[in-house]
């Protein structure tokens, strides 16, 4: 079978984590950018990736999050917050980041610049909140995938209340908000779920071939 | 160097695909159950995918998003079309695949299933569009994850009118909205933006340790 569906089925939202198990800074290191190399709309990546060990802080989130045990148990607490009303000053340090990265004039890519300020500032700020949001699931999908591949094991989470998270973590005043949070670490073997099969809509249900 | 890392540098948004060159059944099937095997919220996976090889309606596609040749030159488009109101029967074909799938009577469930429905069924339509959305970007992660593993190319995009595919596909009546748009298949040699140098922000940047 192929790699990458076996670990996609090795892979579950593990619901206990062994709390004596850390990820190593390596492992970490390669995680990080694994979301790092993200994909997202033009690229512009607008979004903040907290990564939280600190296990006052992590204890406080726990409530907000529906009291689950991985918040605390799990090595790593991974909270996606993105960018509420995406603005000019992130387009023009995108644009910057690609002149240097590419070795090219500025000049060259007002055409751009403009072209990405003409769709994307004129958006309702429900619209860009939504939008930034959506580009967090791309980032998680390169942690989840990423993980797998090393049998690092990690719990999407959509169950917190944002709100909470943000006043915790103060993520309103730097323009964020909590869209996303992944617990990783390590399965505790006493975690019955490891062993429940995968329940996926079929192929013949999913799919429409045209 | 990691290999999921290497095949994120290789991979890029291709933008001129070579129409010579077809995905092949096998590599198709395995691209499939990568999207198959996608983690959404409470593993609902309320969305459709549909691939799209016929010539014709591609071309019909094609002025929808903003013209783009990757449309109509690789090898297959697939469109994400999530649910735009998620409502009670899906949920409840969702209980029953567990109960198939986990071999486990309904009555074990209807815990889960209530509480899933008073979760989701009080949202208000828009917040569910979206949030169904959302869990897209998800499958879309697998996809782009799945073709970089086999060196097969994908273009993510969120670059077209989703009212005029739904119109061209017959999505609104399926209770469907298209809400992403990859095409996949092969770089064409000529495609000069598969030798720019990826544009990321820095780790700095990017992440904030707590």
């Amino acid at each position: 079978m192929n790699t990458f569906i076996e670990k996609q089925n090795w892979r579950y939202a593990t619901k206990k984590f062994d709390a004596t198990k850390k990820i190593t800074i390596e492992d970490l290191d390669f995680l990080k950018e694994a979301i790092r190399l993200s994909s997202s709309s033009y690229g512009l990546q607008p979004y903040k990736v907290l990564i939280i060990e600190n296990p006052e802080l992590r204890a406080k989130i726990q409530p907000a999050a529906w009291g689950q045990s991985q918040i605390v148990d799990a090595s790593h607490l991974v909270v996606f917050a993105n960018v509420t009303e995406i603005a000019e000053p992130e387009i023009d340090s995108y644009v910057q980041n690609i002149s240097a990265t590419r070795n090219l004039p500025l000049e060259a890519l007002s055409g751009y610049a403009d072209f990405m300020k003409s769709k994307i500032l004129s958006l309702s700020p429900e619209f860009k909140n939504t939008w930034s949001a959506k580009q967090t699931y791309l980032a998680m999908g390169n942690l989840l995938n990423a993980a797998a591949e090393k049998e690092i094991d990690v719990t999407p989470m959509e169950g917190f209340i944002p709100e909470q998270v943000n006043e915790i973590l103060g993520l309103n005043k730097l323009g964020l908000n909590a869209s996303l949070i992944a617990t990783i670490g390590y399965r505790h073997t006493d975690d019955d779920t490891q062993h429940y099969k995968k329940v996926r809509k079929s192929q013949e249900e999913l799919f429409i071939t045209l």
